[in-house]
């Protein structure tokens, strides 16, 4: 029987891996990754050091294949309708991978950007291609240290307040409205600094971008102050490097966990 | 000047420890181990056993100290208003144990189950310490596997779903109404299985005890025929192991990420 792991990777310290990644990746004889025909070439970097540092033997392959297109919408965070033929469009190419580059007794393995469980289509995507029923394989999810983890450890801080909630959500969704009955809220995937519409209100914010990598930024503060400062270092940023990712926590009150 | 590490541990698989984790454990000289004079002698016994492990030359002290009692109200899982009080008393602790244990460049940690981030008490406390001002010290916190990460990965789903926000809790407030705005609540300290409240609705339960450990127990199911199993499940391991750590993702509807 074939076998996939899904291995989150963390969200860019190497050293976030954790030992169960290390040894899922030295079993894999093939590494699917598939390009977006991105700018992000440091991610993929990352990843190749990764797998030379924890499979120095080599012993292993690595596939590349192109992605679909995705209908995103403007604003690079959004998912239209089109998600559904995307992610068929994606099993295709899955299902495809697995069956023609792996041995029936082989061991394959995605690679997941901090942990799969978060704002990622790879699980989706396996189970889409093991109902089709036409290549069987066993898989299994190796956890990852996420972009939120490795955010609220770099600021140390709690995620939560004490036995209060916490949300993560989208910047589109927080464009639209803050969420109810929470004041912590986590947010992802903004392509638009969906925290300037609460500048005037009483927030914490705490910000990152490229976390846990040599590019790191970190910037905190009460959001009327902070605002200003972040839009500045994201601009800057994203246009020294071509792309950004940010994630931030908006803390209602002081940001002191006790409040 | 003093240093602190604050370690996630991860939530009960020794391999769910990250190379940053072990890289903490290997630099520090003193261990605090709070004592909450408690029945999980397996999770005392996994903490020895990481350190035998990660740092067999020895080398490093342990320190324990007991616990000041908290009062907790009948469910175990409530914070009362007593819990600033437990705090400092907490805060008193940990700055003797610092100033007394700790040599002047010395290097001392405290491992956390999980992730720091996630209802734990850990950083908040220190900040407390700092804020005192008596115990200079500098402190950084390495992110750990949380058990909503190992959850999830057992099960293997997302935390949320496309382009969609999920919420984490406690059994208290979803004892008192279901959050709003979200469809994907994780629920952590649950004395009580609040879930039992919605089982006639249209969910999907996941749920998992011990995660990572070798007792872990997983369950998932449309909640009205899981409900019961799980209740039966727990109330039989709690009955043999004299405690229970459990977590659970409700998810509304078919339990169908795309949906
Ligand atoms: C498609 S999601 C994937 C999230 C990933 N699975 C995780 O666990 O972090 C991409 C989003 O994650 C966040 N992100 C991922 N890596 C990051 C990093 N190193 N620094 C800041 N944000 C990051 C950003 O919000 C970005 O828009
Ligand atoms: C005080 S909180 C600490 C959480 C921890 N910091 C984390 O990241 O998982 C304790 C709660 O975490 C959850 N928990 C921790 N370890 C667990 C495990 N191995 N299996 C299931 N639930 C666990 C339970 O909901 C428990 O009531």
């Amino acid at each position: 029987m074939r076998t996939i792991h899904v291995i989150g990777i963390g969200a860019g310290d190497p050293e976030q891996l954790t030992l169960q990644a290390v040894r899922a990746l030295r079993s894999t004889d093939v590494f699917f990754v598939l390009d977006k025909g991105e700018v992000k070439s440091d991610l993929t970097r990352l990843r190749r050091e990764m797998l030379r540092t924890h499979c120095p033997d080599g012993g292993y392959r690595v596939v590349e294949a192109r992605d679909p297109e995705r209908d995103r919408g403007a604003d690079g965070a959004s998912y239209s309708p089109a998600v559904g033929d995307w992610r068929s469009a994606r099993a295709d190419i899955y299902a495809r991978l697995i069956a023609e580059e792996l041995g029936e007794d082989g061991t394959g393995a995605f690679l997941v950007w901090g942990d799969p469980a978060l704002y990622d289509s790879t699980i989706a995507i396996l189970d889409e291609v093991r109902e089709r029923g036409r290549v069987p394989f066993a898989y299994d999810v190796v956890p990852g240290i996420s972009s939120v983890s490795a955010l609220v450890a770099r600021h140390r801080i709690g995620l939560n307040r004490v036995a209060r909630p916490v949300q993560i959500t989208t910047g589109r969704r927080l464009a639209e409205s803050f969420p109810e009955g929470v004041d912590d809220v986590v947010v992802m995937l903004d392509a638009h600094q969906a925290f300037q519409r609460y500048a005037d209100q009483d927030f914490h914010i705490y910000w990152g971008a490229y976390i846990g990598t040599p590019d790191e930024i970190l910037e905190a503060g009460p959001i009327a102050e902070a605002a200003p400062r972040i839009e500045r270092l994201r601009a800057e940023a994203r246009e020294r490097k071509g792309w950004i990712m940010d994630t931030y926590l908006l803390r209602r009150g002081s940001g002191d966990d006790r409040a």
